[in-house]
């Protein structure tokens, strides 16, 4: 079997989120950056393996998998240990639905496609709105969901997307003071070896001047 | 055990999709009208089931379950039959990804709360240009997985996502010539009785001039 690839870039939420993944699962594969920024990924050949030019796209198993939370259920399914989806039904969907909160309802509206519409007098201010609302309801979930984590007391698939969504709150200036809850969590999950790993700092593509 | 609710709205696709799953999998539920326009989901007694204010919510085993897509795993994992999974990894993988191609990167997008940010001038434009770029994407994924529906011939939450989605096309006027395994797929599943039982046009706030 040869070894998995990813197509990644260093500060690419999605990506990092499959980063964590493999890191967690121990699956060693190669680092293919992708740099969003020049257009790589609008290249035919990358089309070719993902007609959205979105990344991350993981080459493994022989297929082509893409989406990152697609890629995060397909790896908890082939590689189930140790596991990011817990096994109590409740506590999986609350997984589910954190990661969902993050991945369909935050980050999509302050990426670049939307900040780009908005302007750039107003994207600033709109991304930290974006952000300020979305992490304001999150953090009334975790109220109820979390433990040491976002979902009891084990690293879920919550977790790999709560770490990326902090990061870009950070970038967009928002007061995380407004979410211990949020705050607490990413600094417990910040010092695990998977998740510092995966960091955009310590990504071979990462510029020396944002490590 | 008491009979499931579930929050919806005629025309919200999230709901539709949770709705479309209901009529498939056989489950009779209470449907609680949220108007979205006149704002109930924002109301107190709502954000104690939602803090996002979002629909749909479903009250299903004792549980208050959130997020169209995390609902429609937990309805397939305590109630498998019909599946709305395939069996095979990397079918389940492409049904997956077809529906949060559709759930994280189309419809978030040209929801109303981006649509106001765009402004009442470019809004529908907007909305077109989105909705168009993301089909154009998804026709190239489905032209690799689709059978009779998107991925092979067995109804999938990849056509719950997609039935609303095309909906939504058309209301923003996108030429769907376009793009023809789409409108095939769409075509094949209009005709299925829970697609028809799901539709906006036969829910009970759907207003008479829309039906």
């Amino acid at each position: 079997m040869s070894k998995p690839v990813l197509y990644t870039y260093f500060r690419s939420s999605s990506s990092w989120r499959v980063r964590t993944a493999l890191a967690m699962k121990g699956i060693d594969y190669e680092y293919k950056a992708t740099h969003l920024v020049k257009g790589e990924q609008l290249s035919d050949e990358y089309k070719k393996l993902n007609p959205q030019s979105l990344i991350p796209t993981l080459l493994i198993d022989g297929q082509k998998l893409k989406q990152s939370l697609s890629i995060l259920e397909d790896l908890e399914e082939t590689r189930p240990d140790p596991p990011l989806l817990p096994k109590d039904p409740l506590k999986r969907s609350q997984a589910r639905t954190v990661a969902l909160i993050i991945s369909a309802d935050i980050q999509p509206i302050q990426n670049l496609r939307v900040l780009k519409a908005v302007g750039d007098e107003k994207k600033m201010e709109w991304g930290k709105n974006v952000i300020q609302s979305g992490l304001e309801a999150l953090e009334k979930v975790l109220a109820e969901t979390s433990g040491k984590y976002c979902v009891g007391d084990s690293v879920t698939i919550a977790d790999l997307c709560l770490v990326p969504q902090v990061y870009n709150a950070n970038r967009f200036k928002v007061d995380m003071s407004r979410f211990p809850i949020i705050s607490r969590i990413n600094e417990e999950l910040s010092q695990l070896e998977p998740f510092i790993k995966s960091h955009p700092s310590n990504q071979p593509d990462c510029p020396e001047e944002l490590k």
